[in-house]
């Protein structure tokens, strides 16, 4: 595979990629097929087939190149407030109308393939580390005990939100995405993490 | 419906449920299909389709009758013994050979069927209600604040554990669920929740 950033391979890559994403937007991970995201991106059906295989193929593709995109991460000097921060962009993430949808497919997808599950497993272990620098910065500033499992905080900070979302169905308000940081924050200083 | 418990109608019922059970347990959401169910059910495909409709159908009736069933609350007179007790449970059940994948298949279910995700809703509004008097126990020995929001320490407590298992798709040890309790408690204590 060629890897120079503006070559033709990087350029069908990318036309693949959006085509993929546009399709789990429009029919989820059920939807998902190397025929439709071939006509959307215009690569010809072979070059997909050969290079990505299937769905999964498609999938694990995005769910790399979306690893390594840098997310916003908040340094407003609290760690309260950038925990805070950061389970609020989860949730808004996933109430967006163009990001949301597509989201979701991931979730989806990962919970019906081993395939899948296995690359938005990557995706949360990049993303937990480049999350955890707020903690850590917490920890260097003294407002958080040192010792503390930065990648934990993470976790437990974000699992309400997941869990409201994708197990019991539930609506996730801004106070239960504050509620959720505040919490991670307090058992952190509690020790417990 | 018939109600009467030990009635023909219930004997019907809880043959379908068994075999939707089953044919979760075997094919997941994706292969469970109202032929199927008949087949292994030994009830009429005709009678099948007129109570349940469709695969959701059945699962919204099969997550019914899981939610009336009762739940071994545990009650060791410490909150956070009763409380590790509940996230270990739901640990093990994910864990256990004949449980795990139906409760899998649930979950997935519920992130592909909207009729799926409102039965699921029900399913765990009904276990929080069961879990939740842990919590109030605690509150009434003096052991967590007054005033703390029961169904949400539950929760928090749970939900790294959901995280783990059906988003981030990592291991889940019996440390990981004793502390996503602890850290409940710990955030409770805090006055957070």
């Amino acid at each position: 595979m060629e890897k120079r950033p503006g070559g033709r391979s990087a350029r069908v890559r990318d036309a693949v990629r959006q085509a993929t994403l546009a399709e789990l937007a429009a029919h989820g991970y059920r939807g998902l097929t190397v025929d439709n995201v071939a006509t959307r991106s215009g690569v010809h059906k072979t070059s997909v087939y050969r290079r990505w295989t299937n769905a999964d193929g498609l999938i694990a593709d995005a769910l790399e190149l979306a690893r390594n995109e840098p997310w916003p991460i908040p340094d407003t000097g609290s760690v309260d407030d950038d925990l805070r921060r950061i389970v609020r962009l989860v949730r808004h993430g996933f109430a967006d109308p163009d990001e949301g949808p597509v989201a979701r497919a991931f979730v989806a997808a990962a919970v019906q393939s081993d395939d899948a599950a296995r690359a938005l497993h990557e995706f949360f272990a990049a993303r937990h580390d480049q999350s955890a620098v707020v903690v850590r910065r917490g920890v260097e500033r003294g407002e958080l005990p040192a010792g503390t499992d930065a990648t934990e905080v993470i976790r437990v900070a974000v699992a309400p939100v997941y869990y409201r979302l994708f197990v019991t169905h539930e609506p996730v308000r801004d106070r239960d995405a504050d509620r959720a940081a505040d919490a991670a924050l307090a058992a952190a200083r509690a020790g417990i993490l």
